[in-house]
Formats: structure tokens, C-alpha cells, sequence
């Protein structure tokens, strides 16, 4: 691969959502041109910072070409390429992908990413595959009830997950989630947890770094705020980020990857999903550390060495800014969050709000965790958008 | 002016080099769009970071109004475009400019620059505007050999500027500049100084921010270093940061503004320069302040509050990584650079290098000046451009 610090190096984006932005955001930082592929013609967040615009359907390859030959290397922002399409696209194009459609096709598939993580040792939460309405009865009687029915592919959010209490309700979730026509469909076991935890892992074939260990906030799904460090003891911390440092070794991760996990009641660490991607979960790295994930994002993509995840301050929040109407965006009542010392605001440049959707998030940093989450709690909730 | 958070908010830059480049990156970070207007019709840095990108002529008002028509506010990255020009562009489009062209008319030519400063009560180096040879001749007698010619508008880096020995000598620099055909020419007195220093402020009509006072070293009349604090008394940097808000004040300044300050000898602080931008002399603040001069010229330009300027760690330093050879711009030998703990790398993005040209900046935190500068020096004196 070229130098990626010649300025006529060009990176790629697969997809041109808020995780792309910010990623392209440090590849301008290092003097790169930034092109973008997306499945919608216009108005993504990253089509209004590059000249070097395509679209098209990330299920034709040929499509994808111009855009893969006018990269020097190609990353991407979400899961939902299937690893066969990137192996095609690379191979045809000549231009690198990483994370490799070979790390991909560890991953892309909930199935075979349990196994993947479960040969290397890495306790997954409890699982099957699911065929028939046999298997929905069997998974209930030996793991109990509730528990969650998923697709193996393209689940985002929360999306593509149905909670079930019964037999009945097993069923319909396992027809709508099409397992009747031929999805895999896993089932998996609700595990009573503590706390949600993610660690983000930055590796190349220079070296890796292990970002801290956070705690997400979830409500229905959705991640809405990050405490860094997560309050847990410090060897449960080490604990995920060892486990997750393990994973992506296990699929040999190029790039910037992140890992969910669950503490349990009975203070087991279990890995519950991971993201070839930068991640919700690794926001606060912006201000909140050294390097963020971003940037070790174009690091690891581009060969670079990952730069020091180490936090700057002994506390960092992240709140989730979620639309809250339906309407033309624009960011109202975050005077107060935006004049705060150690606040910062970040926003995606989504043209169009809906209540519920990523449209912007807002980190502070300060000394004491607990008083830092409460003070940006109070300082983002009058915000309107 | 539309709420600046809105994503259809679109901030036009007057200049597309590492300045607008660095502010843009900002700019996105508030999710807003970007707009460029340049001389030059491509290859500029900023042209590479948007779809919405303009050229034409700076004198040209008509060339710029379809630029600024799709603009809600414009700023601008350099001081060589006439206020009239700008005030003309804004009247016409309608669309707001800042820093204004009113702030601008009082310091576009430097020995309006100056009158401005001394009558708000600034200290700034002996100067006098120069008519003819015998002008040449009475400021040497007054203020002794050798001395500054420097055009009233135009100068950069030391370009516009020439050193006199004698009268001879400034007879004939005297012409090189243009003092023979009608340019202002002014003679400035060499002061003899310890250090020279720069402060930067953030203002609007929400209120202001004074940055850390840093020191910059020079060679040849180019900045190759930033050290920051000035390794100097506190009062005297206090000193400097008072002059730099009661300048900005003087020319009601809305925007980002940098001032360059002789320490005497003698142990005064004097104004020697003010540029209505970002500056080199700030580039640290990007990792070393809570909220870098980018961000606060977004800020201040768009109505927000200013952010908290402090440092973040006790020490930063910035090096300039000028062009080593007239070639493709491709940085080599920054691997170590850029794995040190604390050390951030920026390129620019233009396309050729050529020796002495700004092509990049090398920023390194750490808890101790000396230290922390000869460390910088030490990592970045092998990169070649």
C-alpha cells in the first residue's frame, strides 16, 4: 500500500452515516482525501464533506468499482456487506479492505461468530440455531423464558431482536424475523446482568491497543449514555478488555473493533456482540482519550502504529442526543451543554430528525464519574432536536 | 442568523488553505456543511473536503456572490482581501461576515493597524510611515540601524518584509516594495526582545476567551516552534493576555484573533503583529487546550459561546513541519512521531511540497516544557516532505 501520509492518499467509506463522518474527520487530519460509497444518492452525512461522491447498492459489485479504484484503501462503518461481496470487490479492484472480508465472514453471521468467539475461548452467552418450532419449545424448556430471538444477519439497535415469553410468541417472532423462509434465526438465553460493559480494541499489524472498559446505558436497545471507566471492580474491567483484545485476535482484526459484553449477577464477564467498526460505546474517545477511536480507526486501516487509548481525565459520559421530533434538524437548547467547561457537542449533519434517531452526542469529562454523568444529564435533557 | 445547529447550516470559508482546512474539520464537528471560495480553480486543501466548493478572484465581488449566497455565514482564513471588497460581498449577498469588514478596515493596513493599537493604549514597536528618501533616511538617525521596511498590506512570514543596513539599502528596498510607485511602505525600529510571544482570543457578542500566552521561535521570519506557556514570568504573560483581549476589543472583534508580541530587553511587552484568524501560534490548542482555536473560531463566528481555552496537560508544544523537498507531498520518517504517547500528527493536505513550505504540524503534550520540547524536536527532526 502507498504511504498513507501522501496527500493524495485516498480512503474509502463504505457507507456514509455518523461513524464514517467522524472517521473522515482524522483522515482529513492526516492530510488524506476521503472518498464515500453509499446505497442512498444524497444527503448522508458524509456526501457533504468530500467531492469524491458514489452511490449505488452495496449487494453489486460492480457498482461499488469506480469507487473501490479511486481508493488507495477501503473501510467500512457498518456489518451488513456481505464478506463475499468485499472479497469480490478487493479482489477485483485490487484495493485493500480492512477489516479483511476474511476477518468478516468470522463475524457477519451471528452463528458463526458465537463459534468463533467460543473456539478461542471467549464465554459467549448461552444460544442455538433455531430450525423449527420444535426448537423454540426445546430453547425455552432448557434455557427458560423469556428469551430473545435474533436474525443472524443485519440485527443494528436493537432492530431484528424480539423478546419472547411463550411458545406462542416464539413463533410469530420466528416468522417475522423469516425464519419460515430460511433465515437463521438464533435464539438466545436472557442473562441476568449488572451492567452492560464494551471495550474498544485498535490492531494492525504494528501493534494493538485496548481502549478502557465502559458501561453502556441502554433503554429499548438504544444505547443512551457511555460512563468511562465502566463502575465495576477493576479486575471486571480487565477482564473484558483482556477478553476483548482476545476476540480480535481470534477473527485477526485490522482496524478498530468494539465488544459488548454482560456482567452477570454471579460477576461472570460474557461477551454478547462485537462491531468491525468504530462504535457507539467508543464516542468519548474523542476528547476522552489520548487517541480516539477514530483516529485509530484511520490508524489501523492505513498500517499506521495505534496511538495511546489512555483516558486524559478520570471521567468521561457520553449522552446520546436521540431526535426528538419530526423535523428538519436543528439542535435546540444546548446553549448551557456547549458553554461548559469540558463539554463538547458533536453533530452528525443528518438533514432530517425523527424521535428516536442518532442525530448528535455530547461528552464531559470531569473528575468523578457519578457527578460527571448527573452533571451532563442535566446539562443535554432540555435538548431539543 | 439561522440557528448555527442546524444541518442545513452552511459556513463559507474566504481561503482554502491549512487554516480553513483545520476550522472546516470543526465546522463538520457541529454537523454543519461547508462552503469554499478560493483563487485557485482546484487542489486546494479545502476543496478537497466538500461538494461546495468556488473560484474566482478576491478582488472580484461579483465572482464571490454565488459563493456567498449559499452561505449563512462566511469567514475568512487570511487578511488580504480589501474590508471594502468584503463589506461590498456582504452588503450585496446579505450574508453576514466575521471577523466584519468594519474590524477588519482597522487593521488590513498596518499603519492603521497600528494607529488603532496605540490609541487604545498598546504599546507597539517605533514605526513610521515612509514618503520618500528623506523619510529613509530620518528614521535611521532616530531609531538607529538597521531597520524594518515592510508594505503596509500584504506581508506573510516575512514575505513584504526586508531588512536595512543603511540608506542605500533602504533605498533600494524601499523600491523592491513599491514605495516609488505609491505603496505604503513602513519603517519599523529593530527591538531588541528576549522572546517573542502570542496570544490568541476568542470573541463574540456572547462573551470571550483569552488562550494561554506561548511562546513562538523563529527562523528566518518563519514560525518553526510553539512553546507553550511562554517559558517567561507569569505577570508577563498575564500581560500579553490582557493587551490581546483589550486589542480585540478595539477593533470589536467577533471571530478568532492572534497577537504577536515582542518581550523586550527591557522587559516590555510590545504588539507587533495581530492577525483576524486562526494561527500558527495556536495550532497546539487542537490536543493542548480544552477547546482549540478552531472550534472557538466555529464558535465565535457563528454566535456560540466561546469554549474554555485552558491546557489540558502543563505543556505543549508544537513544531512546524515545513517542506524538505520540492516533490509530491508525502511525509517519511514520522513513525515514531506518531506512536509517541501525546504526540498528534497533522498533514494539510496540499499536493506538492517544496522546502519551507507549510505542510504540516507536530503537536507533543507532556508535564514538563524543556522536556517536552527537546522531545518534540528529537521525534519529528528525521520527517522528511
Amino acid at each position: 500500500m502507498k504511504n498513507p501520509l501522501s496527500s493524495d492518499f485516498t480512503i474509502g467509506f463504505l457507507g456514509a452515516g455518523q461513524l464514517a463522518r467522524m472517521s473522515a474527520v482524522q483522515a482529513f487530519r492526516y492530510g488524506m482525501q476521503v472518498a464515500v460509497f453509499s446505497d442512498r444518492p444524497e444527503d448522508e452525512p458524509v456526501q457533504f464533506m468530500t467531492p469524491h461522491s458514489y452511490s449505488g447498492s452495496f449487494d453489486d459489485v460492480d457498482s461499488m468499482m469506480e469507487f473501490a479504484k479511486s481508493c488507495d484503501v477501503i473501510t467500512l462503518e457498518n456489518e451488513f456487506i456481505d464478506s463475499e461481496v468485499l472479497r469480490e470487490l478487493r479482489d477485483r479492484s485490487g484495493t485493500p479492505i480492512f477489516p479483511s472480508p476474511e476477518s468478516f465472514a468470522l463475524i457477519e453471521n451471528k452463528r458463526i461468530e458465537k463459534q468463533t468467539f467460543e473456539e478461542a475461548g471467549i464465554p459467549v452467552t448461552p444460544y442455538a440455531l433455531i430450525r423449527d418450532q420444535e426448537g423454540l419449545k426445546t430453547f425455552g424448556e432448557t434455557h427458560g423464558w423469556p428469551y430473545l430471538l435474533k436474525s443472524s444477519k443485519g440485527g443494528y439497535d436493537g432492530y431484528g431482536n424480539e423478546t419472547v415469553q411463550n411458545r406462542e410468541e416464539a413463533l410469530a417472532a420466528f416468522e417475522k424475523l423469516g425464519g419460515n423462509i430460511g433465515h437463521d434465526i438464533l435464539a438466545e438465553a436472557f442473562v441476568d446482568f449488572t451492567h452492560e460493559l464494551a471495550v474498544q480494541v485498535a490492531r494492525n499489524e504494528t501493534g494493538h491497543v485496548v481502549y478502557p472498559c465502559c458501561e453502556t446505558v441502554q433503554k429499548n436497545h438504544i444505547c443512551v449514555a457511555v460512563k468511562t471507566p465502566a463502575p465495576v471492580p477493576s479486575d471486571v474491567r480487565e477482564k473484558a478488555q483482556q477478553l476483548a483484545l482476545k476476540a480480535t485476535e481470534a477473527i485477526d482484526g485490522k482496524g478498530i473493533f468494539a465488544y459488548e459484553f454482560f456482567l452477570t449477577t454471579g460477576g461472570d464477564v460474557l461477551l454478547n456482540e462485537s462491531a468491525p467498526r468504530p462504535h457507539n460505546s467508543g464516542h468519548y474517545s474523542i476528547e476522552g482519550c489520548t487517541t480516539s477511536q477514530f483516529e485509530n480507526h484511520i490508524r489501523a486501516v492505513c498500517g499506521l502504529p495505534p496511538g495511546n487509548p489512555s483516558l486524559i481525565k478520570p471521567a468521561a459520559v457520553m449522552i446520546n442526543l436521540l431526535g426528538t421530533h419530526k423535523r428538519a434538524a436543528v439542535i435546540e437548547n444546548a446553549e448551557e451543554a456547549i458553554a461548559e467547561p469540558g463539554g463538547h457537542l458533536h453533530s452528525y449533519g443528518k438533514l432530517q430528525s425523527k424521535p428516536g434517531r442518532k442525530m448528535a452526542h455530547y461528552t464531559l469529562l470531569g473528575e468523578q464519574l457519578e457527578a460527571t454523568y448527573n452533571k451532563a444529564i442535566r446539562l443535554t435533557k432540555q435538548i431539543e432536536i
